[in-house]
């Protein structure tokens, strides 16, 4: 798999950006950007950041081909050479800091913060947004499923209905991160050691003159993955009946049936009965697979119906987010560097929630007493935190305010890239689905309730709240 | 752009298939299966195929590499070494028949067909839905959003929300072939020669002193392509009389001012409103671009409004077909070689909808003597359709039925891989693109119909009809 060739990976106007800024002699300003989002996706409480290791790999990788400043010579832009030039001598020379993979966080506060050159903040941000976007999806998504079902086996087996190649195997790295225990795409599990996971297919099954000869070989070939798929013909006539026989045979060997698999019909009801079937037979360790377009609302509902189903194979609905198959992230300018000191900008916008926090920021999460999260906060880069008794107050409603005492303040960026050097170690992916799973003691449970969550609160320092109200008044019309 | 290494772009199921067979001894018995889907995405009356292109680079590419097969000696199912030896050799060696890309399709009826070692046709799977199932999604919903705006200018400006970097590029691909003019996507531009198109950022304009000043600097760095976004502060008062003024000038100096855009705010009113102002201005060649979550819907209440919009960047609801984000795509064994024979397979399903049609199967349109689609028509490969009169049929309710004379039959699964090798010239992308406006052509307008279509059939030959009749009867239990 190549990381390579990825400098195109962006819009025109990211391009036309950079040579406009050239051609005004602006493109070595140094800006500072930040994504975030607006809104949590699944009116979910929190998502789950995901996406830097695959940003890392692209920066690292990141200039332009002979065969890149080709195609854009051919473009009716008819760019200078001199521009192409520039370009063939791209290199990101810039500060990066980021959000750790697998932190809970929440809409409008920074997860990566850029600093650099004009010319190199432009090309990032599609690539940058692209990444975080759907991975940090897929990973909310993963976490609200893992939610549901806190002791049972979760298995990602989207591939076949992903959005192309790439989307399966970081989606199911996503969904690693966030508690999943398997993949059924090997690409992921060769690239990111991830453990993978399969069953068979109807096709074995019909491949066979009669089920229980295909399940009999099925287990001979894999005796110690043997999850025979029950719903080809009929699940509790012939499935459940055949994996049975199989199963008894094999334990007469010194062997285990590992499991059956549903695929189709009425899960609640085949998981019930197909359970005390085996049950009576005697192969109570005979685990009940279930697969077939399920998703955290599906699953909720199954176990309220009393399934036994202690493993779920999960595809469509994760690996596409179809509830919410975006993440609306975004990439905004918020200070420019002049005469050595960070002037803050604003965006405007008639619709308010598109109105940018301005200044050169950083995020802490302000932890109280006893270990649990009480808001994330937002100052400017050089503001110092008191020492003890930290107000928070609501932004709009700013008579709304608490005070916390002996807390402790975590910075949520950390450096990932110092005048262009990479100065981060990347977490082994096992660490990174340890840290999440440690993130979720840090908060209330009302704040990761997946329906009507409680709101958790990103507050801002008087100083940033300062700021914003006295640009909004600036350029109100 | 690397194509290579994809032979993990698998699933371990399909792996464990694989092995299952080796060991079996019947590896090397000949298949045939067919991908199709059940039902049409976005309730529309029908699909745009689209996927091969990167079906045969990927076929072109498939072969397990040495570190493909060190991954696989790690795995727990401890595959024997004869095995791993088998997939050192391994390439596609069968029969692969497809639909064209572009062409209109139904569901219900084979779009590709493979015929081959069940060793192969395993592996195959997973790649060849995830391909089929996004492609022809994306070209679907494009080919919808192109229904409501036959004439307007269309561009695919969807990375940033796009699911990974691969669906970026052939989602944009896919929109372009089902009638949209352009991509922002550069990557997407340089691989497939899309014309590309681009405004600026708002960054740009907060980069600047005034709004006027960011215009004006723009357009003198890219005089023919300047596009100015007027929602930086405030559209009406300050985005649309500054582009003016700018635009104006351009004149004075012999240049056009392209466009403004709008990306925020009530887009038919701030449309109209912007429209009379620039053609009180003289500006009347001046296009309005918008953008902002738009789809099919939005366009179709923004024009019944008056929305004074000609050109259209549509993102986040094309690329990740935010309505519905899978196609359900799959792939089924319908036939087994025995002794010179195929031999039709069926699968039986609790789920009515999910039984498959078997047998060795091939796909015609029915054309009448207007030239115009009566239905589709699945008839056993080794068929000969009637010369003249041939009687189509409801193969449920089976009275139902209509004889079309004089009709031409034209062969929807064309040769692309026979003994693996591709036999099948790949049409430029602007010949595809041409090809499915022709395929609009052939149809009915009841059928293409956006909301509530009449429903094309899709019907099946006596022969076919009486082998899956004859097989539901044989396993029914």
């Amino acid at each position: 798999m190549s990381y390579e060739d990825l400098a195109l990976h962006t819009d025109k106007y990211q391009i036309n950006m950079m040579y406009a800024h050239w051609k005004n002699g602006t493109h070595n300003n140094i800006r500072v950007f930040e994504a975030f989002f607006r809104k949590n996706p699944f009116k979910s409480g929190y998502a789950v950041f995901a996406g830097l290791e695959r940003i890392i790999r692209y920066l690292e990788h990141l200039h332009f081909t002979e065969e890149d400043i080709d195609y854009l010579r051919t473009q009716e832009e008819r760019y200078e050479e001199g521009f192409l030039e520039e370009l063939k001598n791209f290199k990101f020379t810039g500060e990066l800091f980021s959000v750790k993979e697998g932190t809970i966080v929440f809409p409008n506060e920074p997860l990566i913060r850029v600093k650099c050159r004009v010319f190199e903040a432009h090309l990032l941000e599609t690539a940058l947004l692209n990444f975080m976007n759907y991975q940090t999806l897929i990973a909310t998504k993963a976490a609200r499923i893992r939610h549901v079902t806190p002791n049972d086996q979760l298995m990602e087996f989207g591939t076949r209905r992903a959005q192309e190649a790439d989307a399966a195997i970081w989606g199911a790295r996503a969904a690693y991160i966030a508690g999943f225990d398997a993949t059924s795409n090997m690409r992921a599990g060769k690239l990111f050691g991830i453990p993978t996971k399969g069953t068979h297919a109807h096709a074995w099954v019909q491949d066979h003159d009669t089920e229980e000869e295909a399940f009999k070989r099925f287990a001979e070939a894999l005796p110690d993955q043997s999850i025979l798929l029950v719903d080809t013909y009929n699940t509790l006539k012939s499935g459940v009946p055949n994996a049975i026989k199989v199963g008894l045979k094999m334990k007469e060997a010194g062997k285990s049936l590992k499991g059956i698999r549903l695929d189709s019909g009425d899960l609640a009801y085949l998981s019930i009965q197909a359970r005390k079937m085996l049950d009576k037979a005697g192969l109570t360790d005979v685990v009940i697979v279930a697969s077939n377009d399920l998703d955290d609302d599906v699953i909720t509902d199954l176990k309220a119906q009393g399934a036994k189903i202690t493993s779920w194979g999960i595809g469509t609905q994760l690996i596409t987010a179809a509830d919410q198959p975006a993440l609306g992230g975004v990439y905004k300018v918020v200070a420019k560097l002049e005469d050595g000191e960070y002037v803050p900008t604003i965006k405007i916008s008639s619709n308010v929630e598109k109105i940018t926090t301005p200044g050169y920021k950083k995020v802490y999460r302000i932890i109280n007493a006893k270990g649990k999260a009480e808001a994330d906060y937002i100052a400017m880069d050089n503001e110092v935190l008191p020492e003890k008794d930290i107000k928070l107050f609501d932004p709009v409603h700013t008579y709304k305010s608490k005070v916390v005492s002996s807390f402790t303040a975590e910075e949520l960026l950390q450096p990932v890239y110092m005048e262009g050097k990479l100065v981060y170690e990347l977490p082994k992916l096992e660490e990174i689905r340890r840290y999440h799973q440690e993130q979720l003691q840090l908060f209330w449970p009302q704040h990761l309730r997946r329906l009507n969550p409680q709101e958790y609160f990103v507050d801002l320092s008087v100083d940033v709240w300062k700021t914003k109200n006295d640009l909004l008044e600036k350029y109100s019309l």
